[in-house]
C-alpha cells in the first residue's frame, strides 16, 4: 500500500469526457495494492482565463481579493465534478476546497505563498478509505479569505500536500510523457529523461523548460518529495524527480538537458560611471517596478566606465526601457540599447561539477555552427548563453549531439 | 441612516452590463442618508441549470454533497464580480460566501434549512463602512461542508440575514413591480398591491403566486422582517409585506388578491371502505414517496363508502398513480380516476375573517360565468376552488371584478 498524490491540470478536466478518463486513471491507481490516494485538480481548461476576462469587463484593475474569490470557483467546479464521477463509479470520494483541505497561505492575494498545511481533514477522510479530491491553486489566509497561489499553483498544492502527508510519491500528470533532454519540437532526437535531480530540474525551470515551475521543485527539494512527471494519456513511466543520490549512473552523465527560452530580451546601459552603488540603483528601481531581471553581466574591462547588460522577459522590455529612461540622467550613461530578437540557451547537469571543460565544449560546438555568443552566465550546474533567436534550433541540435544526448 | 438588505436574483446579474446596473442601484441606496447595506445575490442567470446539466452528464444521480459544492460556485462568482464592480466605482465592498457570512444550515444537502445566522463578520465589515455582498442560497453545515438551501434559497438568505442583523427593511428586487392583485398576463385590470400581510402572502405563495416562496415569508413573519418586493428596472415603490397591523385601511378590504395554479392535477379513489386508518394509509405512503399533496377532500355522504379526492402537482401525477395502484388491493376501492386538465383558483384576504358571505360571493361569481366547481377548500383567509383549466382566465377576471379589485 502506498500513499499517493496525483495532480491533474486543467486540460485533463476540461470537459466531462476527460473527467471520465481521469476518473478511470484514479480508480486504477486506487485499486492497485489498495493505495491511499489524494488528487489535486486545476480549474477546467480555459476557465481561469474566462473568469479573468469577465473581471476585466468590469474594470481594468479588479480588486485582488475579489479576483481570488472569483478564480477559486474554477477549481471548486473541477473537484465537485470529479468527486461525483468517482462516486458514480462506486468509489467513495470527497471534494475539498483549498481552505477545507487546510492549505494556509499568506495575505498576498493572487500570488499567495503557502505558509503551512494542516492535513487533519485529509487524513480523516483517507482513514475512511475515501479518495480525497483537493482544489489546487487556492488556500485560506489569516483573514479567512480565499487566496490563490499564482502561476504553477496547482503543482505547488500537490507537492506541498505530498510533503505534509508524507506521501510516497507525487505524480504530476501532463500532456507530455515526462521531462525531455530538450524540446522535441526543436530536436527530433530529444529523449525522455528517466530520472533527474531537484537541482537540475530547478535550473531547467529557470531556463525555459516549462514542465514544472521552480517554486514547486523548491518545496519538493526542501521536503524531499519524490515527483513523477507523466502523461495523462498513456501508462508509460514518466520522469522521476528526486535528490539524485540513489542514481549511480549519474556520475557518467555530464549534461542532462539542453533548454532554451525565446521570451527574452537584452538591454545594455552604455558607459556608466564605474562607482559604487550604480548597479544597486539600477536593479533596485527595476525590482520596485516588478521587473524580473534574469542574467546580469557587468564588464569592467575599461577604466572609469562600465557597460551593464542584462536580460528581462520580452513582456517587461517596454516597461524596463521606460524605467531606465527615467533615471538615465542620474546614471550619466551614454545611452541604452536593447534587442528582443535574442534567446537564452542553457545546458544543465550536475555532472558538469566534476567534469572540467564542459563550457569549452559548449562554446566550441556553437562556434562550429558559426553561432555568436552575446552573453554568458554560469552556475554550479548550468551554463547559459545569449544568442540570436534565429539560431536557436541549430544551436539546440548541435549541443544535444555534442553532449551525447542523442544516445 | 438605515440598515438595509437588498436581494438580487440571477436575472439581475446574468451578465456584466446587468451587474453594472445593479452596482448603480446599490450605490444609490448607499448614498441616500449614508445607509448601511448588505446585498444578497443569486448565481448568474442560467448558471445553476448549466451546472446541474454538467453533473447529469456524469451520472443520473449526482452525489448531493458534491452537487452543493458544484452549485455554490455560481453565487460565489456573482458576489466576487459585484464586489469588484462596486470597488471599481470607489465604493468599498467585500464579498462573502454563505459560510463566511456565518449562515449555518443543517445536514440536508441540496435543500438544507438554515439553523442559525452568526452575523459577526457581516457586522465587522459593515462597521468598516463596507457594502457587504453575501452569496445567497448557501450555508455551512456542522461538517463544515457547503450546503445549498433549495428553491427560493436566495430570498431566504436575504430575509434570514435581515432578521439576524435586525435590518430596517429587506428589499427583494425582481422583474416585476411588486405583488399584484392577480396575474397581469391573465387580467389586464390587475393592480400592484401597496401593502400585504405575511399571512396573506403565505396563502398567495401556497396558491400559485410565484413572487416569493412560502419559507422566506414564514421566516419574515417569525422575526417580523419588513419586506419590500420591487423592480430591478425602475425606482417605483414596490409592495410592502409586513404584519399588517399598521394598515388602518385594511378593515375595508375583503379580498387582497386572486391567484391560480395551473400546475395541478386531481385524483380520486372511489368507494373506499369507510373505516379508520384508510386516509392515514393513503397519505402516509404518498408522503414517503415524496409526493406533496395539496387539497384533500373526503365526502362521507354515503353509508360505508367514501370517495377520497386530492390534488398533487402535475409532475407528481404519474408517481402518485403508480403508488396508489400498488396499494389498491389493500384499499379495496372501486378504482382511481384522475384529471390533469384542472387548475386551482383562490381568493386571499384577511378581510374575509370578519366579512361573512365571501364564499357565497365567490361561488356566485363563478356560477354566473357557468364555471363548474369541482373541489372546494377553505382556510381562515383563503378560499380555493378546483375548476377546469380552460376556465381559468374567465374565472380570474370575474373574481377580480366581483371583489372590487379593479378599483
Amino acid at each position: 500500500m502506498s500513499l499517493i498524490v496525483m495532480k491533474f491540470g486543467g486540460s485533463s478536466v476540461s470537459n466531462i469526457d476527460k473527467i471520465k478518463i481521469v476518473t478511470a486513471k484514479i480508480i486504477n491507481k486506487k485499486k492497485t495494492d489498495k493505495n491511499k490516494v489524494v488528487v489535486v485538480v486545476s480549474a477546467p481548461g480555459d476557465m481561469t482565463d474566462e473568469l479573468i476576462d469577465l473581471a476585466n469587463q468590469i474594470t481594468d484593475k479588479p480588486d485582488d481579493r475579489e479576483m481570488d474569490m472569483l478564480l477559486a470557483t474554477g477549481e471548486q467546479r473541477s473537484v465537485a465534478l470529479l468527486s461525483m464521477s468517482l462516486k458514480a463509479n462506486d468509489y467513495d470520494a470527497i471534494s475539498l476546497t483549498g481552505p477545507q483541505a487546510g492549505i494556509h497561505a499568506d495575505m498576498t492575494h493572487t500570488k499567495a505563498r503557502i505558509t503551512v498545511i494542516k492535513p487533519l481533514k485529509i487524513f480523516k477522510e483517507l482513514n475512511k478509505n475515501k479518495i480525497v479530491i483537493v482544489a489546487g491553486f487556492q488556500g485560506i489566509n489569516p483573514n479567512k479569505d480565499v487566496t490563490t497561489l499564482g502561476r504553477g499553483g496547482s503543482d505547488l498544492t500537490a507537492v506541498a500536500i505530498a510533503a505534509a502527508i508524507k506521501a510516497d510519491i507525487c505524480e504530476i500528470y501532463t500532456d507530455v510523457d515526462g521531462v525531455y533532454t530538450t524540446d522535441p519540437r526543436v530536436c527530433s532526437r530529444a529523449r525522455k529523461i528517466n530520472c533527474i535531480s531537484y537541482d537540475e530540474m530547478l535550473e531547467m525551470s529557470g531556463s525555459g523548460a516549462q514542465v514544472m515551475q521552480a517554486r514547486s521543485i523548491e518545496v519538493a527539494k526542501k521536503y524531499n518529495v519524490i515527483i513523477e512527471v507523466k502523461s495523462s494519456f498513456n501508462n508509460n513511466p514518466g520522469t522521476i524527480i528526486n535528490d539524485g543520490k540513489k542514481e549511480k549512473k549519474m556520475e557518467n552523465v555530464v549534461i542532462t538537458a539542453v533548454t532554451f527560452d525565446k521570451n527574452q530580451s537584452k538591454l545594455s546601459i552604455l558607459e556608466v560611471n564605474d562607482k559604487p552603488g550604480i548597479a544597486a540603483k539600477v536593479f533596485g528601481i527595476l525590482a520596485k517596478s516588478q521587473v524580473n531581471v534574469d542574467m546580469i553581466i557587468q564588464s569592467s574591462a575599461r577604466e572609469r566606465y562600465n557597460d551593464i547588460s542584462f536580460t528581462v522577459s520580452r513582456n517587461d522590455l517596454k516597461k524596463t526601457v521606460s524605467v531606465l529612461s527615467g533615471i538615465s540622467r542620474e546614471l550619466n550613461s551614454k545611452g541604452i540599447i536593447f534587442d528582443d530578437k535574442i534567446a537564452k540557451l542553457s545546458i544543465v547537469g550536475v555532472g558538469m561539477k566534476s567534469h572540467p571543460g564542459v563550457a569549452a565544449k559548449m562554446f566550441n560546438a556553437l562556434a562550429k555552427e558559426k553561432i555568436n555568443i552575446e552573453m554568458i552566465s554560469t552556475s554550479e550546474i548550468k551554463i547559459s548563453c545569449v544568442i540570436k533567436e534565429e539560431s536557436v534550433n541549430k544551436a539546440v541540435n548541435a549541443l544535444h549531439r555534442a553532449f551525447g544526448l542523442n544516445k
